[in-house]
């Protein structure tokens, strides 16, 4: 550090963290607020990364040699090194139980039962990781080495924070492989939870957290199935890429006529038929294992209508050069879904595609209703639900959006 | 027409209106779904502008002479047409009626109570009008000389549809100024009502008509509004631009221990008050009359916290132009709001210029927060009520757009 006169204004020279220095420059996004460090903007010769072990702490410097903060690094990654604490601390048990602390106030400001993603990565200062709470089973996830790494310390600190029953590390996200870390789904407190019941609103759902998809549940999409609650007295709702049926359970609940969910696995679809039950609401919902784009193409064959259509697919446009391709199969499924939607129906379109826009879902859309002569009102834009919170200087944490569509004649 | 011998698939040569040429190509964006003709988009040779009276009805034609529909002109406007029927009908009292029924459907879907915007311009098909409706009285605005001249017609559609004991014309808009109409209030049907009151949730509000900003009320708040009041429970509460108190009132009634509403007009704070002693929170709500800027100052002074602050304020972006210095202005009030918001506080932020885009916005407030050594964590994005639906087709009929925030120490 000595060639470096200007550093530092933090505890820089007692910490026992290796420096990784920034090129020129390169600080500029940090101290906007991101959290990222691309391996390309790292001065290699200040600081080569083949010097790092993968998850290491390490302090992150301009090129000055001025500390930006703490955090920790993975040089097998793009992303090689996240930003954790501009103040400087260690990342260990007590920060980790500060941040989860921190993270659970907002949580239980939002929602009165526990049930909801209690961690979610960069925008809750826990880089890396994500926590969904169902009561007192938790499913987390590392996705980098750094919080690999740390996954001790998380367990004690989600101990003494929650007292929980069970914590399950689900490390099976594609994510990982960009970390080059393997894919296992362990239990570090606890028996794993073979079932599990989750609530949302007044109604129960039974999940597969081993075995499921993500944690098990998508608590994203909570706050968009409440805005559509209030639509769906009596109307017949197609619930499309339905998972264990989520949106469709609970339209039946709220007074929905009749419901369809359709997924091509017969496990959710057999989860579907058990929720439907745990809800007692069997009678207004079938469930249909089926391609949704197939369903749709018979559908329109026999001249099926429904009120209200959910499209709520899995991501179309998993890395950015898809995209004209995922578009595309955006644009093709919500065609189809207007084609079997009753006059003056409703469509809730949603993409969880981080590289697909709000605008291009919008366009895609749009494309589909004028080709079939229609018109669309957008009575509301869908987001990912509060306890997803996105971290304002960082775009990415915004993956979710989605529009509630009024379709009309043109 | 014979000179175009591939015109035409609608019954264009039997319509009375003269027809409105675009140049070659220029045809693409009103096939995309939008209703706008721009002059420069015209073929002035095929149909000189000048022969055109504001307001005068029109057939919209490609260059080729293929009818794209029926809409009316203004060749004293940058924007000098607007399509208005694809299917060619005459836009007369029908075609009105038809379209306000089409309105009041999805308003009466949405909303218990007769409180609403009832038109919302593009996006209901009726391009240039809006109608809030309030109960039995209605205020329309025509801000188009198309509208203008229809608006007999569409007092007897709004007759015939809603039956109302007035209706009010609020014809005072700058953007009339653009289409060279002059600004008047009048009123078509009854009385004109000096004091108005709207229910907004289980709250009701004195407001003045005739007098106020817009038509009197801001409905495009309400969902925002409603999505924040969960959260107001024994906070203190600062509602900047508070203008009648909508914000302020409804927080004190929601269980807010205390709300201070500020507004730069005297009227506006006796109208606070007085909405104040109406749901009988005035003990918990104090308003005071200043310039918001002006009162951060002085409250950051008196080391004065809120835990809660809502910047809702004019437009300070109201044209392109002013982008820079309307985007400082944001990025200047939300720094200041934030440093009277009490640790672990919630900013609501807002803006409804239409040239502030929604990542403009995000980034003035992470700009102010950075600079206090804050972070932002967005629970939740704001965006215009359901009533105020968005054209799929038409961007500009986005304008309202805001965020959630909780504000924490970096």
């Amino acid at each position: 550090m000595s060639d470096h006169p200007e550093s530092n204004d933090h505890a820089l020279a007692e910490s026992d963290f290796p420096v990784l220095y920034l090129k020129r420059g390169e600080d500029r996004r940090l101290r906007a607020g991101h959290l990222w460090v691309f391996s390309n903007e790292v001065d290699t010769k200040l600081s080569p990364l083949n010097q790092f072990q993968p998850g290491e702490p390490v302090v992150i410097a301009a090129n000055n040699g001025k500390a930006i903060g703490s955090g920790y690094v993975n040089p097998n990654s793009l992303i090689c090194a996240r930003l954790v604490d501009r103040q400087m601390h260690v990342i260990d048990r007590s920060l980790v139980t500060h941040r989860l602390n921190v993270a659970l106030a907002l949580r239980e400001r939002l929602y009165r039962e526990p049930y909801y993603r209690l961690v979610y990565g960069e925008s809750d200062g826990l880089p890396g990781l994500t926590v969904d709470r169902f009561d007192d089973v938790l499913v987390a996830q590392a996705t980098t080495a750094g919080m690999e790494r740390l996954r001790e310390e998380i367990d004690q600190s989600l101990i003494k924070v929650l007292k929980p029953r069970s914590i399950v590390w689900k490390n099976d996200s594609s994510a990982r492989g960009m970390e080059q870390l393997g894919s296992e789904v362990l239990c570090s407190l606890g028996d794993m939870p073979s079932e599990l019941l989750v609530q949302e609103g007044e109604q129960r759902f039974e999940i597969d957290v081993s075995g499921g998809q993500k944690t098990g549940w998508f608590y994203d999409q909570r706050a968009n199935r409440e805005l559509l609650l209030p639509l769906v007295k009596g109307a017949r709702v197609l619930d499309l890429f339905s998972y264990v049926g989520a949106w469709g359970v609970r339209a039946a609940a709220a007074g929905a006529e009749f419901v369809t969910c359709v997924d091509a696995s017969a496990d959710a679809v057999k989860r579907v038929e058990r929720n439907a039950e745990l809800n007692a609401v069997s009678d207004r919902l079938e469930a249909v294992k089926l391609d949704a784009f197939d369903f749709l193409r018979n559908a329109r064959a026999a001249r099926r209508h429904w009120d209200i259509v959910i499209v709520d697919p899995p991501a179309f446009v998993k890395r950015k050069k898809d995209f004209k391709e995922g578009a595309l199969a955006y644009r093709r499924i919500n065609e189809a879904a207007m084609q079997v939607l009753a006059r003056d129906g409703l469509l809730v379109s949603a993409s969880c595609s981080y590289h697909m826009s709000r605008s291009a879902l919008l366009e895609a859309i749009q494309a589909g209703a004028r080709h079939l002569d229609r018109q669309v009102q957008v009575i509301a834009q869908l987001q990912q639900s509060a306890d997803h919170p996105l971290q304002a200087a960082i775009a990415e944490t915004e993956y979710l959006k989605g529009f509630l569509c009024r379709v009309l004649p043109a």
